[in-house]
């Protein structure tokens, strides 16, 4: 199959500081090439899903409007590429919603959205093609459809996804529910179950999607009906700015995807094994690809993770479990139980009024 | 007192890796400004003992030579100050033998020499004029005169001077014995009895000490006297090049001081509590001092020392007991406990052939 009939939503918001010092404020990861493959993750989540892409829709900040636009110039004036400002980040429902009313409002309500995150990485991009293809054809059935990652290991970095009954669709099953973070022991009881990782890729009619929206969040709905009404118009910028802020900020999972697979509203695509899905959460996640960047000297030094962005060479001697990252103006030294409490550091930064390393 | 009576020696040899990446092979400590004070630790050494000085000699190795010179000019022609090579290290025997010996020569044999290391930090000068002045009466007097240092802490990384009973010459008493590197119940015990660290400050008469050498190293005496004999002649460098590789390999410490000691021959002069030596032998001893190095962000990082050469930020977060240090081209991460394994990881270095790092 090569048809084009997915809108693809690729919400490029908010930078974290999970992988501080290389990522920053105004150098957010899906800018980077993480990979050293020549692409950043934002143009590699571009290419990946070109094949099914009638339209693509990038919802980003305004201070990264520019440089999306720098890293894929065929965005600009393009028929059906487009790069949407949102004035301040709300989460990822606000975003995917606006780009959805957008869809609706170009291509109809029948149109298939399908959101992915700007700053994954996937080994297999025919793998995901595949798994579009089967939760598209559940959308077009209703269903706001996830697209579920085979667990790797019980990892209690990532929310699970619950599924149930097999349906009458080609790889698809019922989703009993969406589960949090769980803890170690949980995490294993659930990959023992055959609970999948919920990545955050869902695929759903943009009508569908809208009418959840206007039933169980009708203040947002209506928010966004106001600006997707103003878009392209003499009055976008103001409908935008005065609507947008009071925007409730929240999740697509809180918002929708929980509650209605709550009803039995929405449906799983179980990836291939084999997609070599990776959020990229930290920088034991980046050490297990293979890139270029440079390598350390290690003397007795069992568990550790580097990063080296810089000509240094970096001995580590009698360590275990660190993480240590260069960069030409910054060096992070921390373990992995600790990464949480970066954030803690780069307020200390700004603090010191070092925006620079922000 | 501004009498100028003493001969100093300076052994300047081997740079070691316990500060590496700091201190490199072609940029041995004792060359570097640690303090940021704007003198190198050779030239501080030089300037304290200046006040005392009838004459200085340098003993380092060709690599240094020039260094040496570059850093005190005022060596280079003048008549009572000089830079002497040694063609390999052999420890400090040989080193100070070989200065000692053509002390004797030029000055005669009732000339005092005292060998002082050439890379540690002495924060009250005047105080070890004082207590030169002392160990010099003793000197005269026949001895083999150390210098104590009154203990700070129970260190295991020093030798310790076991000090017998008063002399009768001002603050000196006679040395029962000198004890090697003891663990840290040991060096407890020797701190509560009195026992003061050897920090390698030797001073005698020339002769005394050509004497000494004479009748426990036979051997060396005669390669020395072979050198000294040739020194400034036609010969010179064939005679060194010749005998220097047959000499042993052997520390003051094991070759004169401890068995004089056992004879009753050697003496010390505790050193004013108040003198703050500190051989600067690690990076938790730099640390102490109060330099213009750069600091790190700490977030819940106790016991943590950095060392920052670069405009680098460091930040550590989450990590106890590190040892961090950063030079342009190199960046060290060990603890003090594996501080020893540095050399494995400089070796390694080696191997790989980036000699730019040794």
């Amino acid at each position: 199959m090569t048809h084009r009939d997915l809108h693809v939503i690729i919400p490029a918001g908010g930078a974290g500081t999970r992988l501080w010092p290389l990522s920053r404020r105004r150098r957010p990861k899906f800018l980077l090439d993480l990979t050293g493959a020549g692409r950043t993750l934002l143009q590699a989540t571009v290419d990946r899903l070109e094949a099914r892409a009638a339209s693509i829709t990038i919802v980003t900040g305004a201070a990264h409007r520019d440089a999306v636009l720098a890293q894929l110039p065929e965005f600009d004036g393009h028929p059906d590429r487009f790069v949407v400002t949102e004035p301040s980040g709300r989460d990822s429902m606000p975003a995917i919603g606006l780009a959805t009313y957008l869809v609706r409002r170009r291509y109809g309500a029948d149109a298939v959205v399908g959101s992915f995150a700007a700053d994954h990485l996937i080994a297999r991009p025919d793998l995901l093609v595949t798994a579009v293809d089967a939760a598209a054809a559940a959308a077009r059935q209703g269903f706001v459809t996830t697209i579920g990652i085979t667990p790797t290991e019980p990892s209690s970095a990532y929310g699970y996804i619950h599924p149930g009954a097999a349906l009458d669709l080609h790889r698809v099953r019922r989703v009993e529910s969406f589960v949090e973070k769980p803890d170690a022991a949980t995490a294993a009881r659930y990959v023992d179950q055959g609970y999948l990782w919920n990545a955050g890729m869902f695929l759903m009619g943009a009508g569908v999607l809208a009418g959840h929206l206007a039933r169980l969040h009708p203040e947002l709905d209506e928010g966004l009906e106001a600006i997707a009404d103003a878009w392209g118009g003499r009055d976008q910028d103001e409908v935008l700015d005065s609507t947008w802020p009071h925007l409730r900020h929240i999740a697509i999972d809180h918002a929708v995807a929980e509650p209605v697979a709550a009803e039995g509203g929405v449906a799983v695509v179980p990836a291939d094994p084999g997609l070599g899905w990776t959020d990229l959460g930290d920088f034991r996640a980046l050490d297990e690809l293979d890139t270029r960047v440079g390598d350390a000297l290690r003397v007795e030094a069992p568990g550790t993770v580097v990063h080296v962005g810089t000509d240094q060479r970096v001995v580590l001697v009698g360590v275990e479990d660190l993480v240590v990252v260069t960069t030409p103006d910054a060096i992070l030294v921390t373990r992995d139980a600790a990464a949480q409490k970066v954030k803690e550091a780069v307020d200390a930064l700004a603090q010191e009024g070092r925006t620079d390393l922000l």
